[in-house]
């Protein structure tokens, strides 16, 4: 492998192969990859990491990987969870951070183009400077890249206004392993035409790599309102959702938490201070008198975690309600009538509507929980989330089944999050704990592997925009059936030599 | 070729070689054809018709003309209008309308699974008869087939509400030329996947046969208002369209009609017969005084069409307003409120709200203007319409250049009729006549020459949702640039042998 020609495309100062660098490329958020290195244990690493500035370097730095056979993987933010970016067969990884540029905002046709390595939260302030709106709020907002957000067919927590990624752009620039560039086109919509969004978002990387895009931006909205409901029974909650998903209201936010993500979402309400916001503490309160909580020590926690089909029993049992958090924006009038409407759905069914404090809280507080889960990693601990989806009427059951198949070997709390007229997405937060302090993750891949056959048992999809990566990659093929042959087709065709993230997605190696 | 190999998969009952099939499915209702066919003049014919009654039978066919090297082309309604069925290389015409059951209607996720020949009319009444709709209403509802909508990427008159067809389509079953089917999947939406519709919805049946999709279905609507409201300046009014589309409204119509095509949209209000209704009795009517109307002979609308150019200085010159019609659905008081946003933004310019009586108008005769255009092909004339899209800061250019292109050649009627946040298709209605009678068709040529060259010279797209087929296809790899090649190479893997209606939309014939 010839790094010396490589290091001439991109300049030696955008070329590294420190042995500090090879380790920090070597995996993504990953629950998995991060237990793995904090045992010391990093199975592969990339032999360099390039940084290009352009379209024109990234077409270059393709063409000499198909020359030298070497695997290529494209980098965003590296917050991916499910190890889309570990470097299998090594290879050069590419970061696109350096291709952060918004290049215009359209204020006639309400669109920019933007290179795809820019930071989401970089991009929405570009864009808030100038009274706009990407509609997009991913909780890897302030980490994930544009780029990353296209290859894992990313959902943002407005998502039931704004649509998923996919929806929000409208053209893509990509780079094939050839080096030839589909370029972004004029500035039309796509009508007539192959519509290469079908191809390449959620592609992982695996096909291309996609260094600009034309996305959708939306003026800030005027006026938002926000209220919190509580359901007595789960099953009448998802009934509810669905009821508003299918009467043509479009609300921003509408989420729902089960009893015990409602705890832990509604925490927050008694003024505490924040760090308080963790599924440690909320266990720990769970089952301790007030007075005794704060003294509760990390072992007791730990026992808890060793156990949890105790504690899942003890939770069923508690009188706790499901919380639905339903947000609109827009017009002042036009969101009334539209809440009015909501409202009126959700009295359908045994339900409080809790105004709106509940709403204005879980607003503030939306990006808290994820980035509080990694301190639980340590010591035989695991958590992890399990985002999966079906349609409405397969919804309850996938719920209490996926619950049950992973409850005895982990806490599972879950909230429904991104809903459609046809069905919803479950995102499922699991914690648990090795029985053994060996380094075997015997119990994790329990869970995950009884999720995913649960999944696929029951007509669900194994990913709703967590991607598929490494983690799920065994599981693609037998969703997708002879879809997954086309998938194959096509990455024949247009990477022949399988230079493009080898390995991911069910592929083959 | 071994056509009685084929007589044994469908039965001889399912397959013609007639002469008169050949010459039905010689074409479609291109006005080129059309007009050639007036002249006796049928360039190709397929070698025989045959009518699958399943995906099977579909798969076994499509293996057989791998066999055979036999082109196959798909056939719905045969109602396009861009010569996609023409069987330029003779071969098999696969009638789709034996597969026409709407196999479920699913209350629970607003979804049916229907195979692909029916009848969009039959499919809406189907839906009807159970209180759902599709919300898909396009000109040729009564002729083309849900196959013929997916092929062509669909349009439907409440489009800026309900999408366009691949808006409504949630997953696709693909016979593809090598027999292998992939299958619609389970009743899981597509998330986490390639997704087939960017691949298959709008390839006209080059790249494989479409025969059964699972669509959203929604409730009929329980109220719904329209309302006329009238602009002294066309500019003015494209402006407030992109307003309204951009606010965050979906009205279910938003179509905004040129100064000409308001009086032919608008001459029904006075309750004159429906023959009138014509875009003949239109120019002749707008160049006379009443009393002398009737008695316009065939001669003098000839004579008009003969200098069209000069009928249009005087129309320019006419104080004829710009009609919009407007129109939302859902539940009342959110409609009422969204009626009145939309009110307020078009009081930002010069402008009359018209109450609802020209609402209520087009809604009765929104079929009716299409049906009528044939009568006009007769005698050296002609009629077609050109339905063209870009972003809206381009819009009033591409309206004025292209009407400027080809307004010497024929009269130019135009609405604007699918609008979105980034853009706006614009439908031209040309009606003309060739100077000699003989058999060229030179002027006709011309129009959708300067037409296609207009719309490539201002980066706008050839084709809204009339398809691109035999008629646009020199012009498409110029639009497409790169994306182009990438279509050619998916055509290359997918059907090596050329077998799907090959010489269409500028692949390799």
């Amino acid at each position: 492998m010839s790094i010396s020609s490589l290091r001439k495309i991109v300049g030696a100062e955008a070329i590294s192969e420190s042995e500090v660098n090879k380790v920090l490329y070597s995996r993504d958020m990953m629950t998995r990859g991060a237990i793995q290195l904090r045992q010391g244990d990093i199975p592969c690493r990339p032999q360099a990491v390039v940084w290009p500035k352009s379209t024109q370097e990234v077409a270059q730095i393709l063409k000499w990987a198909v020359r030298t056979k070497t695997p290529i993987i494209p980098y965003g933010g590296g917050s991916g969870v499910s190890g889309g970016v570990i470097p299998l067969h090594g290879g050069i990884t590419v970061d696109m951070k350096k291709m952060d540029t918004v290049e215009s905002v359209d204020p006639k046709t309400h669109t920019a183009v933007v290179q795809t390595g820019i930071i989401g939260q970089h991009l929405e302030e570009a864009l808030n400077r100038q009274g706009w709106t990407m509609g997009h709020f991913p909780s890897s907002l302030m980490s994930a890249t544009l780029g990353g957000y296209i290859a894992a067919r990313s959902a943002g927590q407005l998502s039931s206004r704004y649509g998923k990624i996919e929806d929000m752009v409208e053209a893509l620039e990509v780079v094939l392993p050839s080096g030839r560039v589909i370029s972004l086109g004029g500035k039309v919509p796509a009508y007539p035409r192959l519509d290469p969004r079908g191809i390449f978002v959620g592609s992982e990387g695996t096909l291309g790599v996609v260094t600009r895009a034309r996305i959708k931006v939306v003026p800030y909205p005027e006026h938002a309102v926000y209220r919190g409901i509580s359901f007595n029974r789960l099953d009448d909650a998802m009934h509810t959702m669905r009821r508003i998903m299918q009467s043509g209201l479009r609300p921003s936010v509408i989420r729902l938490y089960d009893p015990l993500d409602s705890l832990l979402l509604q925490w927050g309400n008694s003024k505490e201070k924040q760090s308080q916001f963790s599924v440690s503490n909320l266990v720990t309160k769970l089952f301790f008198p007030s007075f005794l909580y704060k003294k509760i020590s990390h072992k007791t926690f730990q026992q808890i975690l060793q156990r949890p089909f105790l504690a899942d029993q003890v939770i069923q049992r508690l009188p706790i309600e499901a919380l639905l958090i339903l947000g609109f924006e827009g017009d002042e009038d036009v969101i009334e009538e539209e809440m009015n409407v909501a409202k009126h759905l959700c009295k359908e069914v045994i339900s409080r509507d809790l105004g709106e404090e509940p709403g204005l809280h879980w607003l503030k507080h939306r990006y808290s929980v994820s980035f509080k889960m990694p301190a639980l990693l340590a010591d035989g601990n695991f958590v992890d989330t399990i985002e999966v989806a079906t349609t409405w009427e397969k919804l309850p059951n996938l719920y209490h089944s996926v619950h049950k198949a992973i409850g005895s070997d982990a806490l599972v709390l879950a909230h429904f999050s991104h809903a459609y007229h046809e069905g919803c997405s479950i995102y499922f937060t699991v914690v648990g704990r090795e029985p053994k302090k060996d380094k075997e993750l015997k119990r994790y891949d329990r869970v995950w592997d009884h999720a995913m056959q649960t999944c696929l048992k029951n007509g669900a999809t194994i990913s709703h925009h967590h991607g598929i990566g490494l983690l799920k990659g065994k599981y693609l093929p037998k969703e997708l059936g002879d879809l997954f042959a086309l998938f194959q087709d096509l990455k024949d065709k247009l990477d022949p030599h399988n230079i493009m993230n080898p390995g991911k997605m069910g592929l083959k190696s």
